[in-house]
C-alpha cells in the first residue's frame, strides 16, 4: 500500500482544551512502531466517557487530545512483530487491552490487562512513550489507547480485536464499549440466573444492554428505573417489564423497590454514574444474597457509602469494566452473535452523522431521545 | 423429669440497665411453649456482641435482659410439636435460626433465616410474643434468641443444633459464634483457594479463626494486621505467617499491604468492627479480583465508604453473618470436625470462671491476653 511506512495526513476532531468545541484539523498520523497497528477508522460512536474527559472533570484528562473509543475500521498497516492482524483486516479497537501474558490476563479472574496501561493512561504509546498524532509538529495526546475521532489512529496490537470481515462496521462499532459493558455486567459479573428479579438504574445504552442481557439470561422481573418517563417505551423492547420513576415516589427509591419485590431484587445494576444511586442500588437488593453491580462511572473524587450491616447481612457489592469481557478474545464472538441475530445493536443507534458534526453529536448526548450517535469518518 | 412443665427458678446474670454491672439473680424460667425448647446451659463464653449491647450503644438493645449467645447445654424439656430434639440431647443454642422452610432457608443462597427474627429481634418468643424469663413477676427480655447467661434458657426449636453426645460442652460452646464465624468467612463467604494471599485485620478469636480457615484452605501468605504486637505469637499457631502493625508505618495500611504483595491480596477480612479498617481492607485487595469480607460489627450508625472505582476495577465487597454456616445443619458437623481434631477450639479458651465472676469476665475482654473466657454455670 502507498501509505505504509508513511506519515498519513487526515482529518481528526481535536480537543485542544477542556470544554471548548472540538476542532476538525488536518492531523499527521505517524506509522505504527513495533507492536502497533494503524487503523483506518470508518465509524465511531460517542460515549459518556468521551464527554466526561472533554468536560475537564476528569483529573487524568490530558489536552490537546483526540477522544473516541467506540469504533470500527480496517487495518492500514502494522508495525514490527505484529502477527495477529494484517492490513485489510476488519477490526474493533478496544480500550481494554488483552495481552494474554500479564498477571491479570493469566489470572483467569479478570478482563483487565496491565500490559499497556501505564502508556495509555498518560496518552502515549508504550514503545517510545510518545504520541503518534501531531498537528504541525505539535504532539496531540492519545485517549484510552484508542482515539477514534480520527480517520486514522494508531493503537497497540494487544488492543485490536479482529472481527468477521462481513460485519457491518457502521453498526458493530458499538461493540467497542457500551453494549458489551451492559451485556457483560449481567453475564460475566453478576451471572444472573433464570427466574431472577433485576433492577436497572438508568436506561441509556448501558442500562438497556443490561436489560437485554438479563432477558436472555431468563430474568423474570426486569425493573427499569429512570427519571425520564419516555425511556420506558424504548426500554420495553430491550426486556424491561416494569418501570419506576423515582419522581413518582416520596419514599427513597430503594424502599420502593424493596416493597415492590417482597424484600428486594436478586441483582441490581447502576448505569448512571451517580454515587447516591449506587447506594440505592445496593440497598434495594435482597438480604442474604442480593448482588449490586456498579457500571456507571462517577465523577472523580466522589465516594460511595452504606452501612456495613448491608453487607454483613449478605448483600454483595461489585463493579464491572467493559462488562468483564476479554477484548481480543470476546469482541469477535459478540460480533458473531450480532450477525446471528442473537444480540441487538442497530436498535441503540438513534442518530448518524459525519465527523464534521461531532460537536452537534456531543450536544445530542444530553437529550433523552439519543442513545448512540454514529459518525461516518470517510463518508 | 420433675422439672418438666414447671417453672424453674435458677441463677442468671441479669443486665438491668445498660453499662451497669450484671446482677446474679434468682430467675423464673417458664416451661417451653409450642415449638420451644428449654435448655440447661452448662457452659457459656462471652462475645463482643454481648459487650456491645450491654454497653448501651446498640439502639436495638432492650433492658432488662439476659445476654449470652455462645454456649452449650442439655435439653431439659420440649414444648408441643418439637420433634428434632428431646430431653437429654446435647445441644448448642444458635442465634442464627434455621427453619428449613422460609424463603431464606429455601433459597440455597444464605444461612439467614426469617422464621423467628421478628420475635428474637424484640426480645420475646414467637408463640405469644412474651418472654419466658421473669424476676419476681417482672419480665426480663431474651437476647439474640439465646440468653445463655442463665442456668436454664428457652429457645425456639429452629435455633437448636443437636450435637454429638460425647462432645466436651466446656469446649464446643465456642462453636456457637466466634470460631464458626471466622472459619465460615473463609470457607463459605470468600471461598479462598489454595495458593491465595490473605490479609486479616484484627487477631482476636474471629481473626484467628479466619487464619485457621485460610490455612486449611491452603492459602500461602496469611498476613495478620493488629495494633497489638503480642498478638503475633499466638497468631502463628493459627497459621498467620506475616505480621504487620499499622503503628510501625507512616503510609496508610492499605498501601503497606499493596506494596508487600505486588498489587494487593486476593482476600481480606475485617475482624474488628472499625469502619475505616473496613475501607483499608477493601482497598488492599488486588485489582481485578480481590475480595474483602466484613466480619466485624461496627457501631450503629457508622458507615463504610470508598471510591466506586475500587469496585469498577474488580474488587468485591462482601460481609458474613455466622460465617455463612446453616446453624442446625452445620454446627453438629463443626463439632464432629473438632472431635476429629480437624479444627481447633481449646486454643481459643484463655480463661475459665463461674457465672458469679461474669463482670470480671467482661473486664477481661478488653485485655489483649484474653481470647475467650468460658463460664461454668453449674460448677
Ligand atoms: N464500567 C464501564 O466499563 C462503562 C463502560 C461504558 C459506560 N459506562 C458508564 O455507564 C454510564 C451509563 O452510560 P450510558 O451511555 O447508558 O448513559 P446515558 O446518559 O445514556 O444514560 C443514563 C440514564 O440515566 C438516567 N438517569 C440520570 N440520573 C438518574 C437518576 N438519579 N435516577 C434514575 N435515572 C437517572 C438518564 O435519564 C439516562 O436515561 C455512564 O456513567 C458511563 O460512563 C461504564
Ligand atoms: N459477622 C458475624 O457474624 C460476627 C460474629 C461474631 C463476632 N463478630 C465481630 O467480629 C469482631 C471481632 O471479634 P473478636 O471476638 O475477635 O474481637 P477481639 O476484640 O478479640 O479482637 C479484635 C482485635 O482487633 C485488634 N484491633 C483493634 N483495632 C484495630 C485496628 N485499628 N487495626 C488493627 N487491629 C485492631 C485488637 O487488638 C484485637 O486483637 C467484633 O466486631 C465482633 O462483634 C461478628
Ligand atoms: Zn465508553
Ligand atoms: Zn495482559
Ligand atoms: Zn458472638
Ligand atoms: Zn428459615
Amino acid at each position: 500500500m502507498a501509505t505504509q511506512g508513511q506519515v498519513i495526513t487526515c482529518k481528526a476532531a481535536v480537543a485542544w482544551e477542556a470544554n471548548k468545541p472540538l476542532v476538525i484539523e488536518d492531523v499527521q498520523v505517524a506509522p505504527p512502531q513495533a507492536g502497533e497497528v494503524r487503523i483506518k477508522i470508518l465509524f465511531t460512536a460517542l460515549c459518556h466517557t468521551d464527554a466526561y474527559t472533554w468536560s475537564g472533570k476528569d483529573p487524568e484528562g490530558l489536552f490537546p487530545c483526540i477522544l473516541g473509543h467506540e469504533a470500527a475500521g480496517i487495518v492500514e498497516s502494522v508495525g514490527e512483530g505484529v502477527t495477529e492482524v494484517q492490513p485489510g483486516d476488519h477490526v474493533i479497537p478496544c480500550y481494554q487491552a488483552e495481552c494474554r501474558e500479564c498477571k491479570f490476563c493469566k489470572s483467569g479472574k479478570t478482563n483487565l490487562c496491565g500490559k499497556v496501561r501505564l502508556a495509555t493512561g498518560v496518552g502515549v504509546m508504550l514503545n517510545d512513550r510518545k504520541s503518534r498524532f501531531s498537528v504541525n509538529g505539535k504532539p496531540i495526546y492519545h485517549f484510552m489507547g484508542t482515539s477514534t475521532f480520527s480517520q486514522y489512529t494508531v493503537v497497540h496490537d494487544v488492543s485490536v480485536a479482529k472481527i468477521h470481515p462481513q460485519a457491518p462496521l457502521e453498526k458493530v462499532c458499538l461493540l467497542g464499549c457500551g453494549v458489551p459493558t451492559g451485556l457483560g455486567a449481567v453475564w460475566n459479573t453478576a451471572k444472573v440466573e433464570a427466574g431472577s428479579n433485576v433492577a436497572i438504574f438508568g436506561l441509556g445504552t448501558v442500562g438497556l444492554a443490561v436489560a437485554e442481557g438479563a432477558k436472555t439470561a431468563g430474568a423474570s422481573r426486569i425493573i427499569g428505573v429512570d427519571l425520564d418517563n419516555k425511556k420506558f417505551d424504548i426500554a420495553k423492547k430491550f426486556g424491561v417489564n416494569e418501570f419506576v420513576n423515582p419522581k413518582d415516589h416520596d419514599k427513597p427509591i430503594q424502599q420502593v423497590i424493596v416493597d415492590l419485590t417482597d424484600g428486594g431484587v436478586d441483582y441490581s445494576f447502576e448505569c448512571i454514574g451517580n454515587v447516591s444511586v449506587m447506594r440505592a442500588a445496593l440497598e434495594c437488593c435482597h438480604k442474604g444474597w442480593g448482588t449490586s453491580v456498579i457500571v456507571g462511572v462517577a465523577a472523580s473524587g466522589q465516594e460511595i457509602s452504606t452501612r456495613p450491616f448491608q453487607l454483613v447481612t449478605g448483600r454483595v457489592w461489585k463493579g464491572t469494566a467493559f462488562g468483564g469481557f476479554k477484548s481480543r478474545s470476546q469482541v469477535p464472538w459478540l460480533v458473531d452473535k450480532y450477525m446471528n441475530k442473537e444480540i441487538k445493536v442497530d436498535e441503540y443507534i438513534t442518530h448518524t452523522m459525519t465527523l464534521d458534526d461531532i460537536n452537534k453529536a456531543f450536544d445530542l448526548m444530553h437529550e433523552g431521545g439519543c442513545l448512540r450517535c454514529v459518525l461516518a469518518l470517510h463518508p
